[in-house]
């Protein structure tokens, strides 16, 4: 056998291998859709059994010696090493995670897990009972392990880079301290001079609407993006996601509250455009490992993107307000669109990050992006955290929580071990601008979304992004859509310009 | 380490073994009811995919050389075999799939394999399109695949004994035999004395009803049969099933059709007859191989006892009329108890097994039993086959189908190679019959059913039957309920009385 085909062998040995992976992974994740938006409580226990079981088992051929022999010969120089994209990101993606977990003891791992287990339920009554005495010791162990797990994984500056990393392939705090700079310098000022203004958002959005014209809406909202319900499905759920688990099995969430009919409008449109990524993606990678999104930031720049640059735009509500107001009929009175349009992009600052506004939303992200990195390069009393949480929001958001429970104790990431997820929430805002900017250089794209051709920008999407999947790192995919690095500028300005315009400043 | 100990560090080795297998079947049935309940339908085809590569690793567990050395092991004499009843079955039943199916050469399973999926597509258009000829070879070839599966399997008496055991665990030829015997010579003739008296069924059974007052009349059979929604939900399906995970985990579905409103109420009390045998297994069998019913044909007891014992009992109806009445309110005009009991009860000969009464179903059963067990015993031409159906047919129901959609092709097992599946239909429906006898001789029976205390018996039902889950054989459940073996008489006798009475023979 050359030596080429004997690579060529070993990459398809490598993809049999991973087609039971796959079929593992899919199982957790079956499990997960079903337990969140279908099981029995009495079933939650023994569904959690098997995922643990299914976990386990997916993780053991992740690290295992077969894999390891695949990947050492498919990582040796031409001719056995793979020659197409597709082949060489299988290989990257396998050897990514192969090397940042086997160097950590399988004990150290099994101790972890059943401490995140345990904190979650911990975290959740400390929440309840605003009282971050009971989290605080769960919260230090967490960290102890985050610190020694960034050794385990190594980094080349800062030991903050590996768990970013996780999550965001390639992010670093150098990238990441310019990137909020430039939110620190310019968003905050701007939020500070429009909370002046004191200009209050329209009392329509808390009357009540009925669930079946809520659902209505979601179907228009549905439909208006082109999201393909022959292969996906809308459920319901207590907090809104997104499941792909391959391109023709796309699944999303919302939840209805009556009194808030705007949150599964924009719930919809947001897993609408992580379901778009999903459904988009090309057929010769269905079925691998490659057939999901590439980063947590990417997805999120394809939600935010038809959730806040589309969704909040005066027009894509142009487009479909005969639709909606034929739906909504008289539950709302008499609104105008002008009314609408300003109270969907109303801003208030407020504590908690998940009910944020577009402008504030990532303020609340540097609060935490700041925490974490020091957490991981300094030694902090875990007593000291609620002071320095509070401090952070006093001087981003001109607000102090009131308690730990609307403060540190809101979110579920660090009970969860998931330290360096949090920017990717406004990474994915920062593409999504630097996307419209080179969007906008090809075409008048507004008025494509006001004349009811949003497919034309869907397209775009797909042809950039979308069909990629995991091909590409997410730098890569950066640069091939947008012909440079990633630049906070777009950003900013982005928000600077349509703020001050929605508030009528300068 | 002493014999005994070591037979127990084998058995904790084998049951860790089957945590996995579990996980592996669990996750095929939770595609499988996802496929069925929610998938959409461009997803169905990747789902099938996964389903197959998950029961291929499963296959591949129940076969391997490493559950072959715990086995061989587990089956030394004592002190190495297992003690407990529990370790037992566990032991015997991995001993039965294995030595049921490691003699199949690997390339005629994967050949077979290939037919069967292919074979349901053609049954599917050969019956819409009234086209045998179409079928025909590919029942050919799959008759011929189980005659050799028989040979590898292994029987002592007749070929069809190794493909019944599959199903119903030891049941043979030899015994079937007696039984069928009884039923034709008592239920043909009795069927066509009611034929005669020519009594139609009452037309109310027709009259449209909403979907939402069948959803209420769904919850009224669930609650009173003390179906537990903490552990299980209602689904809907285009053919109803019960899909039981583990006890805390028992689902079923139903189907709403506006103008036939009795299915779906007698299909929530079949799947919750068959929900009640899984949600009412014992605590120490919880996420075994043995957290499921034992087999095909007393799990058909269970859903046709609660189904028609009593579900169409005079005693039941009785006791939910009030809240029936004020369910269905006036959409079927005036209805008197005695209509509908005579309708729920009615005996008409009819071509479709699964729309059949009562007192025709075994009959249709015996038919495909008589059938089977000739194609697996002799050289039959596939092409006399219809004749032959149609013969039987006109035999035992007086009547003859008129085209082979209706006749031969109406079933669905023979092209998924489900020979020696049918069987079970018809023992379920006699061992619900011993049951209710050996329920009498305790207690009276349909008063306690009268007096909404259902749940005396189902307490029987659990402390016989349920709770043992997979741990003893069918005929151990059998003998320990009742205190005799299978004995086709009870099933006979209760059809004789039951019809005679609603018809008012002598």
């Amino acid at each position: 056998m050359s030596n080429q085909a004997q690579g060529l062998d070993t990459m398809t040995k490598l993809k049999n291998y991973l087609e039971k992976y796959y079929a593992l992974a899919m199982s957790e994740a079956m499990f997960s859709w079903d337990m969140q938006t279908a099981a029995p409580r009495g079933a939650w226990e023994s569904i959690s059994k098997i995922i643990g079981i299914l976990s386990a088992e997916a993780f053991a051929m992740s690290i295992s010696p077969e894999i390891k022999g695949y990947l050492d010969e498919l990582s040796q120089p031409a001719p056995f090493s793979p020659v197409s994209d597709i082949d060489k990101a299988i290989v990257r993606i396998c050897r990514k995670q192969y090397d940042q977990t086997h160097n950590i003891p399988v004990a150290e791992i099994r101790e972890y897990s059943e401490l995140v287990a345990a904190s979650d339920g911990v975290w959740r009554v400390a929440r309840e009972e605003n009282d971050y005495g009971r989290f605080a010791p769960y919260l230090e162990k967490i960290i102890g392990f985050k610190k020694k797990f960034a050794e385990y994984i190594g980094y080349k500056d800062h030991p903050y880079d590996a768990l970013l990393d996780m999550y965001e392939p390639d992010m670093t705090v150098a990238k990441l301290d310019v990137f909020f700079a430039q939110v620190r310098e310019r968003v905050v000022p701007l939020l500070q001079k429009i909370t002046k203004l004191n200009k209050p958002a329209g009392a329509f959005a808390k009357q009540p609407v009925s669930k079946a014209v809520q659902e209505a809406l979601s179907a228009l909202m549905m439909r208006t993006i082109g999201y393909d319900l022959n292969r996906g499905l809308l459920a319901e759920s207590a907090h809104p996601f997104t499941m792909g688990f391959s391109k023709d099995n796309v699944r999303i969430t919302t939840h209805y509250h009556e009194d808030k009919f705007l949150s599964s409008v924009f719930s919809v449109l947001h897993e609408g455009g992580h379901a778009l990524y999903e459904q988009n993606k090309s057929d010769d990678i269905k079925g691998t490992i490659l057939d999901t999104g590439i980063s947590m930031g990417i997805h999120e720049s394809q939600s935010r993107f038809l959730e806040n640059v589309i969704g909040r735009s005066r027009e894509f509500w142009q487009s479909v307000w005969p639709e909606f107001s034929a739906i909504i009929g008289g539950c709302l009175g008499e609104l105008s669109l002008d009314e609408f349009i300003f109270t969907i992009n109303a801003v208030e600052p407020s504590l908690i990050r998940i009910e944020a506004d577009e402008l504030t939303y990532p303020l609340h992200i540097m609060v935490r992006y700041e925490l974490e990195k020091t957490l991981m390069s300094q030694v902090c009393a875990v007593e000291d955290l609620p002071r320095m949480w509070n401090e952070k929001y006093r001087e981003y958001l001109g607000i102090v929580p009131p308690d730990d429970a609307s403060g540190i104790l809101q979110d579920v990431h660090w009970s969860g071990g998931m330290f360096g997820y949090f920017p990717s929430y406004a990474l994915g805002s920062a593409y999504a601008a630097q996307f419209l900017a080179a969007l906008k250089a090809e075409m008048d794209v507004f008025a494509l979304v006001r004349d009811g051709r949003l497919y034309k920008i869907t397209d775009w999407l797909r042809e950039k992004i979308h069909r990629h999947g995991s091909v590409y790192t997410p730098d890569v995919i950066i640069r091939q859509a947008t012909g440079q690095d990633l630049n906070a500028d777009y950003y900013v300005k982005y928000l600077e310009d349509k703020f001050s315009k929605i508030y009528g400043l300068a």
